[in-house]
Parts: structure tokens; sequence; C-alpha cells
């Protein structure tokens, strides 16, 4: 089971965090293929235009999942990485902010959008990635990550989204 | 031509460089295929047991790759963003330094490693992550780029590997 796989690391990043360690799955070739293989199988039957993942665990399984999916891929930055015109969203975080940056010709109007990343905790990376998607028109058919932590109630700020996960806690 | 999507940024990140931009080729599916088919095929013939890429953007194609090539993925990061033991490696820039680090459980003795990157340029980073793979045993057997600045010079700190890459200028 990919659950098997997934470490866990005690106080990291800080005191009493437990940090779900997925290295231990990318480095396992058939469990690096069972998470490409099932995301793609998830969203096969679907018109799937672009797949955005955000900086920098988003990059991982996005582009792969894209190839079999006859999708592109729109990375989500960090402020000034990308070197193009872009537009940008700052959230909440439990102490202080943090902003995204999208390529604005990285979206059409009307394009299918999955959005895909490792991990769902609390949802504020991923509901300001999708407000992202969103300003620049493009229609939001899923949120797919590899891990949901289900204690964080991350839902919640996704609540008008399709949400799949592979890995629950 | 992939290289035709690449596009030029002048003065980004700084003025007097020119930025080659790939994200109009990731957002393309059929460039984004191509440039992981490429790849594929260039190491099918070889024993590849994992692909070795620096965060971020050598996140974008190693892990679709290693999934072809039947290998496992393993990320070389940022201080402080791996969460178990690490080994790590510092290295000089045009000005001051910047550190790499690997899980040191990453890399066996012995394992056939592919280090995958978007760019080379001045080869600084990617001589860094060989280096660490390295000092854990790792036998590098190539060292691949989606595009090359041969003006740059990055093979002179990376000659005793096999360089291969998609696009050069």
């Amino acid at each position: 089971m990919l659950k098997d796989l997934v470490r866990d690391i005690p106080d990291f990043p800080k005191e009493g965090i437990v940090f779900k360690d997925i290295t231990p799955l990318l480095q396992n070739p058939s469990s690096l293929k069972e998470i490409v293989d099932k995301f793609t199988e998830r969203y096969a039957n679907q018109k799937v235009d672009v797949i955005v993942g955000a900086e920098a665990r988003g990059f991982l399984f996005g582009p792969a999942v894209a190839v079999n999916l006859n999708a592109g891929f729109v990375p989500v930055r960090k402020p000034g990485k990308l070197p193009y015109e872009t537009a940008s969203m700052t959230y909440e975080l439990e102490y202080g902010t943090d902003t995204l940056e999208i390529h604005k010709d990285a979206i059409k109007a009307g394009d299918n959008v999955l959005m895909l990343d490792d991990l769902l905790a609390t949802g504020g990376t991923m509901a300001a990635s999708c407000k992202l998607v969103e300003s620049l028109g493009g229609n939001i058919t899923g949120c797919a990550f590899l891990i949901e932590l289900n204690f964080l109630n991350g839902k919640d700020k996704l609540s008008k989204y399709d949400i799949f996960s592979l890995i629950q806690y």
C-alpha cells in the first residue's frame, strides 16, 4: 500500500507537527508509477486541458499525469520566479501571509483545469491557486492530492470543488 | 520544434540576462509529451535505478521520465526542506554561495543515477548535485538537460559525465 511508504517525521518543520515525508514513495519505482497511474485513471474519462501544480512539490506529479491525459502543465510559483506577465494572489497563513503567482497567458478562458498537489492540509495554498486559475477564466474540474490530512478540514476551504486524494489520514 | 516554444525574456532575473522561459513548452500538451518521450528514448537501453532532480524546475520532468524507465525519483532540495537525515553540499556562485541537500538514504551504493534538470548554464548546481550523489556511493550514468547554454561552458564543470541536451544555444 502507498500509505506504508509515507514516513512520519515528528517535530518537522517545527515542534508538535508530524511531517508526512513522501520521498520514500518517490524513490520506489513501483509506488511512483502507482501514484501517476491512479491519478491518470481517476481523470481519464474527463476533459482536462491543463494541470496546475504549485511550487515545489506540486511539480512532482503534474507533468507526468498531464502527459498521460494529453494535457499541458502550468506552474504556480512563489513571487519573482515566473518571468513573464503574472497574476498574483496573497493569502493568510497561521502567522502572516504568502503570495503565489501564475503567468497570465497560462490559462485560456474556458480551459478545463485539474489542480494537483502532494498534500491537502489546511487548504490555503490550494484555495489561492484555484482563485488564480479562476481569475484567468479557467474552469476547475477537480483538486487532486497524494495525501489528505482530514483532521485539518482543508476541504472546507475547497467546498465548491471535487476533491480526490490517494492517501488519507 | 521544441526550440520554437522557448520564450526569451530580456533582463530577467536581472539586467543583461536573457532568461529562457520554458513555460510555453510545459503548457503545450504535445511539446510536454515530446520532451518526456525524448528523454525516455535516450536512456531506454541503459540501466537507470534512480533519477535525481534539483528543486524546483528539476522536479518537472524527472518523475515522468522515471516512470517510463522503471526508476525512482530523488529530489535535491534547498536547505531545511528535506525532513530526514541529509547530506549537504555548498558551492560557489558568482556572488556568494548556495547549498543543496539530499536524503542520506535516497541513494544506495552502486545505484545507477541519471541526473536531470531543465537548464545547463554555468553548471554549478549540477556539479554540486553530482557530488552529493557520489558522496552516497551513486554511479552517475549521465546528466540530461532540456536546454543547454553552450556559451556559458557549463560542460567544463561536468567533464567526467556524459551530457545530453534537447535544445542548445
